[in-house]
């Protein structure tokens, strides 16, 4: 994957934000609670998907800043040396991604004054950076009229795996109203959705001016508008830590998608500029196999020392390990031999993998 | 498993010859030609299968030889520390089973006279020690009339996985002539076969006199008898490895049951005593999951530290290693973790492991 040509220029007054969180625990036993999914190079390009996030939007942003957990921030900052240690803010404990942007957009507004921002997920893959550029380039344009703006996805099937954006009238070149948000749908409705030409997929990219935001806060989540201007004052002095004691605990958990992006849309704040980035949310192995390049014989072998043989296992994934491998009569059969832990599953059965990590547990018990 | 009862008395000029050898290749990554599959403990209660073989042979004989490789007559001394040196007969290269029961047979003779033998291969569970010593008394009472008398499998099912033996006429208590030996029968003539109720599995188990046998080899292997007898007459002596160079090379490579078995029963010349003996020859790793006892989901766990979880894996089969282990929706699937390899595949595809081997080295090229 190449990150963004380097003759892009940044974006004046804008500021890319990466929340950095989430287990991936459709990807155990590669990734666990202390290596999460966006810490790992899933691809083996020697880039993990954080690197290659900030690889994406930092040439285009005045600014960049990580939102993490405070269990991993050392290792995002590790991984990502040319940020500063203002750019890295961690948060005591997760409380879902409404109170990670807010604070973040809280935070760029005091250092830099009201400031057009775009968040950015740090685990997922966009093969297309040229057209990432110019939906985040039209983006901000939309947003700079006061619009929370998101990036949708042009499905490429009609997928059950994610939600999606349905689109009104046209607001710009590409860029059109939003309708509605859709949670991930059945089936039938995606295939119904994907029949309108109107629906797009809802990767989580949202552009939105910071006064913009925090204004939508303050009718719909005062409560965390209140308590992320209470940290941001303080932020940057020597009154942080208490400040994330008094404040943090109070914050809401809740989406974005369900405290602004659903609600705004209904008052029609929210646009859409639709893209074709080869996107993928590398959300289970099923997709993270999609990503890579198999074997002469279809079979797709990822960071492995040893060797790798199968017999009636058609479009097998084999992932890690030193030992010779052999599968034999199990097609998409996926093997995830990580050192510490073994998954064997099929690339069918790869969304049922979120539960691996509490199966081994409740068998400890 | 219980080993022969312990007031059982040996028969009177009996010799057990127990020949151990072959791979077991359909349970690679266990079996392994420098760690053969009877030197394992397969079943983890404390015995190899040679060491199951010895208990259960032993008490019945006066006199116990093991024939196997000679890369292997180390390891087989160790796990059988009640043999004498002379007990241990190791052949420089395999020349198949008719070459090494030959060998027995006439060293056997060189040593004590023309004797009754019973020749039990080491890599066999049979779950019924006392039906089986009942078999090989009545083995040997029609052995000592001169016929060569093979211990035949009652049939739990009409498997492909075994040649039959088909029964004739009524020779003793349950002795039958055998009218002639199959080899592995397609599924419908396996159903025909055990309908009839003539039809036994052919474990290769025989009971003859040496006599019998050396007479049967000269006029049907001749160059098998020359050899044998000129290797026997050399054995307790200084002129052993000569004799070995000379004449072991020449032995042809056929087995037991095409060299004396079918022709011989052709001439009416065998004799079967059918016995149930809950037999199983741990061909694969599902039978040798069917000789083991699932946990309370269901699952069947061999030899392992580590946790083993499951979900929408019904009678999963795990081996080896201390990891976590966690299984996906492949119902009977078959996780071997031997240490220096990983074989997954499913019980219904448990046969192909055969391959397994040569799938490597392939990969290898």
């Amino acid at each position: 994957m190449s990150a963004t040509p380097p003759d892009a220029t940044a974006i004046p007054g804008f500021a890319a934000v990466i929340p950095a969180g989430g287990v991936g625990s459709r990807l155990w036993p590669l990734s666990r609670a202390d290596r999460p999914k966006f810490l790992l190079d899933l691809l083996g390009e020697g880039r993990t998907l954080l690197q290659a996030t900030l690889d994406r939007v930092q040439p285009l942003a005045d600014i960049t800043m990580v939102v993490t957990g405070a269990r991993h921030a050392d290792a995002v900052a590790g991984q990502l040396p040319s940020l500063t240690e203002a750019d890295v803010v961690a948060e005591p404990s997760p409380r879902d991604s409404m109170a990670a942007i807010a604070l973040a957009a809280a935070i760029l507004e005091r250092r830099h004054g009201p400031i057009v921002m775009g968040s950015f997920a740090a685990d997922q893959v966009i093969r297309k950076p040229a057209a990432f550029e110019a939906a985040v380039r039209e983006a901000v344009a939309v947003a700079r009229t006061g619009k929370v703006v998101t990036i949708g996805i042009e499905p490429t099937g009609p997928s059950e795996a994610f939600g999606y954006i349905e689109a009104g009238g046209a607001l710009g070149d590409t860029a059109r109203e939003v309708a509605a948000f859709t949670e991930k749908p059945d089936a039938a409705t995606a295939e119904r959705f994907i029949a309108t030409g109107r629906y797009f997929w809802n990767a989580g990219m949202f552009v939105m001016r910071t006064d913009v935001l925090l204004g939508h806060l303050e009718s719909l989540q005062p409560g965390i508008a209140t308590g992320v201007r209470e940290l941001a004052a303080a932020w940057d002095g020597p009154g942080r830590d208490d400040a994330l004691a008094e404040w943090w605990p109070t914050l809401t958990k809740i989406a974005i998608d369900h405290a602004i992006a659903e609600p705004v849309a209904a008052q029609g704040g929210v646009a859409v500029v639709p893209s074709d980035l080869d996107w993928n949310d590398v959300g289970d192995f099923d997709s993270l196999a999609g990503l890579l390049t198999p074997r002469a014989d279809g079979v797709i072998v990822v960071d492995r020392g040893g060797v790798t043989a199968v017999q009636d296992a058609p479009g097998a994934v084999v992932v890690g390990g030193n030992r010779p491998v052999v599968v034999i009569g199990i097609p998409g059969a996926v093997v995830v031999d990580s050192g510490d832990a073994l998954l064997v599953t099929t690339r069918a059965a790869a969304q049922q993998v979120k539960n691996a990590s509490k199966l081994v547990d409740n068998q400890r018990l």
